[in-house]
């Protein structure tokens, strides 16, 4: 297998990079740039000194040279390439939200500001977040090619905090979800706001009440609730930044149409993920943290209740460029390819 | 005058020698321990040498040579040097919860595990949140020394966002409030949670639905309520740690009863807290950040409505060591003796 | 007293207006830029709602409105507005490199690029390390308005660590600088190198026997040097930098010509300090530290010898912001002026 | 295989667990511990939920059921293990300094307070550098089991750094090594050093010429000359803490005899290293860092002349938990087992 990867230079290009590295089945790596061409990418990343090597090609060069091909690129950059993936027969796993919103042209206008270049694409495309979409793509890969949106790091592990409570019915208010980023997030160019010492030893919010992942998590949540014949009870989402590199903890309020028990609770989470290798549902007493899923493709989950009993309250940690980006990437590339899922991404995380 | 601080050895106290060292008013400061009898401060905490120094002695030596007494001690032991001081005709500003709950004792032994010791000093006591009870404090001086009952560090962030909405009539449900604090409100002693491999870079909750701190934001927003002839809405706090030294950040969620806008409230806030020199409410486009009132006694306060317009959104920061203990501490101090309540707190705080 | 600041909207010029804001002879500040003309401080610098405001002018105003100006800009920048000041009668302290090396313009050429604008002003200018030149500063004072050339950050804390060694004859060879910086050394522009992912978590040296401080540093010893009437030995210096805002930690190993107990040279230091409020000498048994310096003007340095006894390791700590850069401009002030050398610097250190 | 980790609950056994649970021909662990019998590897360290547990065993189990037994246990307490190995016929590799001496009983004594339990074992262990002594572990195995002293967390970044110089007759005065670590150096228990508030945002060195590395270096460095016929020049070994969870940056001060030129010291170390997939020399122009040598057993090697050209500095970087501790452990035992010293030690570094 050749992948190949376009917008390598940028992190979640770089991560792509680290984890498909270490994959048993990929023999070779291609590696592209929309505006870095001929840069070496042992230079910009010296981690790789001695592991990876070469420069950076154009997206066309890529696309030629390999078999399937991940979009690490701005949203709108990429569009073009997974048409030209289209038509020459790959499969396109793209890390923007240029194809998460389906045939919703309406609210990725309003959110990303431009209309779909190329629409009729969605007929092949399907939102990659397997686990609650695994069914979805392997039927869509059955017709061929195809191209796989991967969801955006905050609607991870939010989705996957919501979606047993969502879908067996317990959620009976808006949803309040309240997560706190690392500072990978803001990507590999310097800012402002992610100059060490503007984000050191500081907590923040930033776009309250306006932050591009809403309309994506509420997607994700009306898509559960219709599945259950339910209805979706709305949505607030507030992001921050912490002084951390990786993660993304993730704390939602669920408010439920009664007293519930923990117990119970924990039973109904436990069963709805007991197969899914990738979403650990933590023991009464431990609370998810982001540290313990560093490096790798976990979504952690705790579960607990305020103290009227009424509310439930989930913990759920995710590393915003694994799970919530590269790593789920390589999640849906083994899914298409028929690979053991777990494969490249067995690294067990470490406490420190 | 003399000040005397009992429980100088812990970060509380030693917050207070700080403030105080630097405190016009203050002419020496008698330090106190109930376990470090004759460790020398400056060997204890070296940023003081050359500054403050000497040995630590026993609190009954403290509440003798001092003017007025601070009791910076976990919670149950310090009841008996309030008492003292009471006998001694001194007023004690406590750090501790043992007198937060004014003459409720029934909430203080469910969250604290034992009765008042010494139930008659609550007719002298009151709670020291200057912002709510500065009528309060200043009119039981009159009638002699008194105990000031410091807020804990969440309730005093938390009850400062919520304050103005809450007694203007626009809290309608249940209040969140999700707060992220630095390292240091664990206080001195080691402990694994605090040890450094294991707490920084990541974020993680704790003791969800189980805070002490959650009686005590109740008991403070059933009294705002009632004050303006409202019920109090219910509450749910959920407390987090980050990998910062110094800091809460507390995002409110405030459900409303319909659609508000966002100036309206704006101006609210700032009317509201026109005269507190001690709370900033920010204008719109920038967001309440721990970094900003660091080593400061500020409150900083941002607005913000979610997407529909409906729930109104407080982020607000403090430094959990200054506001939210010792600087408050001190300001209590000021409005007792009588002194320019920003007396010993007028440093600025830096971005870095 | 109005102070003005021409660079305000920098790390060193906002720095400036924090201490110079609690200053108790400085009545208002005039904020000059010369690239953010109309910017507000309090935008640019959130931390100063409340206390600080307005729109930065231009330098010609900061001039014609100041009774003394600082230069807070880049090298090369200021010497212009030097001259201003100097034609206008009022002093100039300049915290950038261009007055640092006296005459010699050679050395400043080689290091710098550039030729000096006005080698005139020389005559009146003077490098402001004030444990150092206290002496020259005030006697040049009594000729009229004059230039402070303030110490670059890294030449501060070393220097002030090898000066008593050196002046009293104890160094006998190449003197190894290895200095940790703290990331506000690197200003306030975003860069990769600054960039919170890219810097945090991480030690790394830069610039490896080639930093413009190294120079400034030779200078420093070899004037020490000479006034004892000895040679200068050489000089190694490294820079590195670390995970944390402010603070710059050298370890300087001084070989010397044979054993020495530590004891006598404790108590040099001790003795060759101790009229220096800013400088402490810690005892046997505490090591310097930055976090115990942060914030403050002190120079902490703590004294040491390696197992054989005839290498002497002395480890110095400053907030590179302030004993490294902005406090030490005020100190300069305020000999100038005549005030108590700590005005307006007399923050006690927190240890957290 | 079946491999045994006495002492799994610390931070060396954990990290062994973390790289053995993803090493092809490790077949099962067995975790044993001196204090902590009965307890869940998974409850003590979350990060493992759902891919490593079991309770913890006595070390006389791990003994029994494994192949080959790890001892990650402080100095003194394991050799009573590797004698109980040694007698069942099992090879035993220590992370303590209990073998690091060889037959040098005095130095052992003098830096860690006791005797040799059984000196005899001395003949059967070898320090286990594997760059400096691969054959004599080769050697020694021929003749049966044997005991493995890995090295100290300083002494294998330094030795690596020094190596090449040392052994071409590069060095011609007493070697510098100037050491930065992260907190994860100091283990698991909590302690006031290493306590969150105390270490955080701050670099200070620490035990200054007493640290018990210096011995073990200076072993090292004895050695390497003795190789080459040449005597070894004296060291001079500073170790500091720096607020990063992993990692060592040590900077290495080499006199030479005279000018070298840059470009062959370069070619120089390149070729020494050229086979040694562990040991990455960089190219001019890149600095070794911490970050990019995280979770991995890479050494990273850059090398750097003075200003006059008469000082060689090299700047070593490597995790201190990986190629310091486990990571070389684990690289040992492929080398005793006959796999591919990169078994298990495979991942690719992230730069953040």
């Amino acid at each position: 297998m050749v992948v190949g990867i376009i917008g390598a230079a940028g992190y979640g290009g770089a991560e792509l990079v680290r984890l498909l590295s270490g994959h048993r089945h990929v023999s070779a790596i291609s590696m592209g740039t929309v505006s870095l061409e001929g840069e070496r990418i042992e230079n910009l990343y010296p981690n790789f000194q001695g592991l990876v090597s070469g420069p950076l090609v154009k997206p066309e060069e890529v696309v030629a040279s390999s078999d399937l091909v991940f979009g690490a690129l701005p949203h709108a950059v990429g569009e073009a390439y997974a048409k030209l993936c289209h038509d020459n027969g790959k499969s396109y796993i793209d890390l923007s939200a240029d194809f998460r919103f389906d045939e919703d042209e309406e609210t990725y206008k309003t959110w990303y500001g431009k209309p779909f270049a190329h629409p009729e694409l969605r007929k092949r495309s399907v939102y990659g977040l397997p686990e609650l979409n695994r069914q979805r793509i392997k039927s869509l890969l059955s017709s061929g090619p195809m191209i796989i949106a991967c969801p955006g790091c905050y609607p991870t592990g939010s989705t996957l905090g919501i979606f047993p409570a969502l879908a067996k019915g317990l959620a009976a208010g808006t949803i309040i979800v309240n997560s706190v980023t690392g500072i990978t997030g803001g990507g590999r160019e310097p800012q402002r706001a992610f100059h060490f010492p503007e984000c050191s030893d500081s907590v923040s919010p930033y776009k309250v009440g306006a932050h591009r992942h809403s309309p994506e998590i509420s997607r994700n949540l009306n898509e559960i609730a219709a599945r259950s014949g339910l209805s979706f009870p709305g949505l607030i989402f507030t992001p921050h930044l912490a002084p951390m590199n990786r993660g993304i903890l993730s704390t939602i309020y669920i408010p439920m149409s009664g007293k519930k028990k923990i117990d119970d609770i924990q039973d109904l989470y436990n069963e709805f993920y007991k197969d899914e290798h990738f979403v650990r549902v933590l023991p009464q007493g431990v609370f998810a943290s982001t540290s313990r899923v560093r490096h790798s493709n976990f979504c952690d989950i705790s579960v607990h209740l305020d103290m009227k009993g009424d509310t439930l309250i989930i913990a759920s940690a995710i590393d915003n460029m694994v799970k919530g980006a590269s790593g789920q990437a390589v999640q849906n590339m083994n899914i298409i390819l028929g690979y053991d899922e777990k494969e490249g991404l067995t690294m067990t995380p470490s406490l420190f």
